[in-house]
């Protein structure tokens, strides 16, 4: 390891002189290679002992170097697609020395970033947002008279599924602004692409293409020789015949209106250069088509498994070992586990039972079920609307589908959630992985807006679990026949809190909530998995000679009002505690079954602020937005000591 | 008009034996021409006495009658994209007699609805889900071992421009199920389609193409005459060569691993259904591209401008006059034209100010900006996605866009408002047409989630104004400097209440809302337009010796806390009314800042009760959900009585 003192890596000599992609113009084609190179080594050194995204950034080394050489950024605008791969681009402007604290509470963040820097010219996380985001910047260039910028998305193969980069392309091939897409195709999302596209790009690839047209001629013309001597100029002729008439419109992209480019091999740095430098001249809407490997030039990661070096933790970078931390004692599974083996268990039992993820198979662990029944699991590739309609269309033959999505990526979804799903009353079951507070990702993937957007559909049912039984329990319950409605059951990132998780299936009324513990002082109302701080902060409360009640409710929507009657007619003190924001959420439904009841208790909601929440580690997230054991103790007391005064008073 | 007895449409004599899709099999070619023109007819006849959508049935009558005449329908699953074109597949699957309650309340509704119809196999109303749908169902299928099932999805060049259509395009094309995409081509949303694809397609349709290869290349070899006798053979050979190798790409659906027919005159019946036939042979995924006519066969819908005769409302059928009633006294204009004429007045003082519309630019009247002001407006096809994105990226640069989207169809851009826009603090304003409820278009276009779904974002400003002069005044506000936040301002379809609605331009506080008349039995809060209803109410409620006060709040976020103070203050029972549902919104909002303030008034909140509304008449939904002013009035009353009983208790 390479560290000299503090945090301080050691970059290469080229590299520790680059302040600015402004030092990257005079670089000679040589130093270039060599920038390259010590860039790369600088990801490995530091990601290796601080951990983030490896892959996609080692992919566009050379990409990174050649657009910052060749642009004249921050005035041309660079846009990261999703920039998991922008480490590199972070580094070359003016974040080096900072870098170490990428993904740390308070430290850099893992994407790129408006209020991080200029450099950032728009802030991602969700993919496919590139080319609409800067076919924007570009109209207002033209708009503002700023001929000369240059406005560049750089996007992947994986997030090109996603309808939003499509609709992109399909208004920008229809202006004239001066848009380069650059397509990082490394046949990648985080789990290998799928679809169509990602064949088609294959097909380009490897042969017979637009580029290779004049080849195939010749080579045809080969075998011709027999006709005489004419026929090199027949062919001649016929071939730029087609060529006006056909390959305008022999490429999918020129069908769109752009004019394409490549493929070209995205790690030859001199290549990428002078490519650029002619493309710089070529006005309208273009694509370049770029070759990368994810993890290139590691040796470890370019002979590994692309999706465990996508983001690896930490790992020895001279033997490639990635450092796994065995506990002492059995741990909890992940919630992702538990969805993942118990979907096979119910699906072996219930043969109409279908899994379906868009292109999340290992970060939902529905690679399980994929490898198990690869007939009835489907990765949609990133396409969030089409998973959620494509189930629809399954669950309208009788099959039940499992559509598991991220909380934040069901954002992208929520018209054909309410359109598709709901309004048809479809028997749908909606998985939310990454409810809550996320950690190192940040405030793009954080989940907390899903109770409240979700809870106002008319017909679905909103569940989330406080631990691995309740999980089961609810997958178990939402697949029966009896209960045949959109049924959503939200779950966080992470450890459950059953070591003995596999327990046998039973169903859970829907509706139905349960008293964890009695308590006189005051009644504390949880919807999943943060019951868990509840539960801590009781004890802490004890010591306190404070005697809370637990309520686990188990369902947003809909409410367990038997048990809420019980609750407001024994309680004038309650406290409702959430991972998800406060405004609208399990709280606000709380309030309102209070209002149409005619209770007044005194009621604090504990939820997530209505601000987004930075990155860092989910333990010190919640201890900042108040809701870890400690805090929600604290806002207790306090909650009971300035309800007492009210009382008083 | 052929009216013979009640609502009685005379159909003609093949119309009138056809009584389900089985009814159509046994016809001769001639029969199948005539039932064409019957159908038309029977069309015409009906929408121009009883409304709703013309155009896109009239062009897809052959279509429809090829479709149920080769299918075996409802068995094989028929998918028609938004459906407005339906109303001849109503009529020929056994909903004839009804058909002149379409869009009526309690009537059949003006979409596909799988609860009024097995042959509806999908309920539509929003664009692009078809292809999704379709091919969930032959997936299913597949998986059901019912391999010798049909999967139709009928999907206009419009709707193909949707995010959503490419993803179940990049799908499907990966799969082998027996999926057929018919591409109605016919140039239009609701407005010209625009966009990169349809000028594809025009090249397509137009010449040198895919199918015209052989064409083009033999034409160039009438020119290489000189050649001699070889060059014909010779020719023969390359495109062979051509053809295996390049062919293939030249497709941009066969790009996507679709094979395709056409483009095929859709207006052909014969032909239509020889194809289809043909194509039943054919396995794995296709497209068929069929040409049609928005208006097909009536003359003056042909000749005249097709965006009018998309909906043109009541028609004189022998002359193509449209019924226009003309008021005796000056009406309030329409809130969208206030929007359109407004936008433009603002962009003539604020340079930095341009409009977007994701394919409304006639429902939401930017056309006239686009008129205008050609270079400052933005027509981007279906796709609210990018629209949102775009809209992002041209505020990073400075401008201020504002963004002009239904309610329902914000919806399908929710992630992008909230990870592009909100999450950045970007200067977009968001102007929500067609909040509340729609009237005949009926619950797939209701505006009821949008208050909810946008409280909860950080960052937002939710406004909503109660006539004309806010809707103005939020406008001015939203664009002004100093308030360069994401801002969203939510107002109805139709008509205001200002006849004199040109007001000047004032800034509205933002959060500031204001009292409309003092009360002492009740405090009415409203949020929007709905309050007027409030208006009316409150005068019913004098009636009755109640007098009730009236706050029209303006913003649900941030709330006046100061007026809220004042309200809670000096009334222990107040009302909330919105025109959104009643979970999470205007009114959870209410409840939120009492619980926080330790107010403990009686609330009784309105709004949109808790499942899909309907359609009909906005005023009979009105009246139905509660919201007419004479319900409000009565839930007063009610809420009245009932707290005083509680208090006395």
């Amino acid at each position: 390891m390479q560290i000299v003192k503090g945090d301080g890596f050691v970059p290469g000599p080229l590299l520790a002189r680059v302040n600015s992609p402004a030092d990257l113009k005079n670089l000679t084609e040589l130093e270039i290679e060599q920038l390259c190179n010590e860039l790369r080594q600088y990801i490995i050194d530091l990601v290796s002992v601080k951990g983030g995204h490896f892959g996609a950034s080692l992919g566009v080394v050379e990409l990174t170097v050649a657009l910052h050489h060749v642009f004249n950024t921050p005035v041309d605008q660079l846009v990261w697609d999703v920039g998991h791969q922008a480490y590199g681009h972070k580094i070359l402007t003016g974040r080096r020395d900072n870098f170490h604290t990428n993904r740390k509470y308070k430290g850099l963040s893992g994407f790129p970033k408006r209020s991080e820097s200029e450099y950032d010219t728009f802030g991602v996380g969700h993919s496919s947002t590139s080319i609409s985001a800067a076919l924007g910047m570009a109209v207002a260039s033209d708009y503002l008279n700023q001929k000369d910028k240059h406005h560049i998305a750089v996007i992947g193969d994986g997030a090109m599924t996603a309808g939003l980069a499509f609709e992109g392309l399909n208004h920008a091939g229809s202006l004239h602004t001066n848009l380069l897409v650059v397509l990082n195709d490394n046949c990648m999302s985080i789990d290998p692409n799928v679809g169509a596209l990602k064949e088609y790009l294959t097909d380009i690839t490897t042969s017979h293409t637009y580029n290779n047209v004049k080849d195939e001629v010749w080579k045809q013309l080969g075998k011709l020789s027999n006709f005489g001597n004419n026929a090199r100029q027949i062919v001649s002729k016929v071939q730029l015949a087609l060529k006006t008439s056909l390959l305008k419109q022999s490429n999918m992209f020129e069908s769109l209106k752009f004019r394409y480019f490549g493929p070209i091999d995205g790690h030859d740095v001199t290549r990428l250069v002078q490519v650029m430098k002619d493309l710089k001249d070529i006005p309208g809407p273009k694509i370049l088509h770029v070759l990368t490997k994810k993890g290139k030039g590691y040796k470890f990661s370019e002979e590994g498994n692309e999706t465990i070096w996508h983001a690896p933790g930490l790992f020895n970078k001279d033997t490639g070992e990635i450092v796994k931390v065995t506990p002492k004692e059995p741990q909890p599974p992940k919630y992702q586990d538990v969805f993942g083996y118990t979907i096979v268990e119910l699906a072996e039992q219930n043969k109409k039972i279908m899994g379906i993820t868009p292109a999340m198979p290992s970060g939902s662990s529905l690679n399980i079920m994929m490898k198990a029944m690869p007939h009835r699991a489907f990765d949609v590739g990133i396409a969030e609307q089409h998973a959620v309609t494509f189930s629809a269309g399954l669950a309208t033959q009788g099959l039940i589908p499992f559509c598991n999505i991220y909380s934040s990526f069901m954002q992208r979804a929520y018209d054909q959630v309410i359109h598709d799903v709901a309004l048809q009353n479809l028997h749908v079951i909606f998985c939310l992985d990454r409810g809550g507070l996320v950690g190192a990702d940040g405030p793009t993937h954080h989940g907390t807006f899903d109770l409240a957007f979700f809870r106002c559909i008319p017909n679905m049912v909103v569940a989330s679990p406080m631990n691995e039984q309740e999980l089961r329990n609810m997958m178990y319950t939402a697949q029966l026949e009896k209960n045949a409605v959109p049924f959503s059951i939200r779950y966080p990132r992470g450890n459950g809190v059953m070591v003995e998780w596999k327990t046998p299936f039973e169903e859970i009324q829907i509706g139905k909530g349960r008293k964890v513990k009695d308590g006189k002082d005051v009644a504390i109302l949880t919807i999943g998995h943060i019951g868990n701080n509840v539960t801590k902060a009781i004890q802490q409360l004890a010591d306190n000679k404070i005697d809370a009640a637990h309520y686990d409710m188990r369902f947003v929507k809909p409410l367990d009002e038997e048990l809420l009657h019980q609750v407001f007619a024994s309680h004038k003190k309650v406290i409702t505690v959430e991972d998800g924001c406060i405004q609208g959420g399990f709280g606000s439904a709380v309030l309102e079954f209070m209002a149409d009841n005619s209770y007044n208790a005194q009621v604090k909601r504990l939820g997530v602020p209505d601000e987004f929440i930075e990155h860092g580690e989910p333990s010190e997230l919640y201890e900042e937005v108040g809701l870890s054991p400690k805090r929600i103790a604290e806002e207790t007391i306090q909650f009971l000591s300035a309800t007492k005064k009210i009382m008083a008073g």
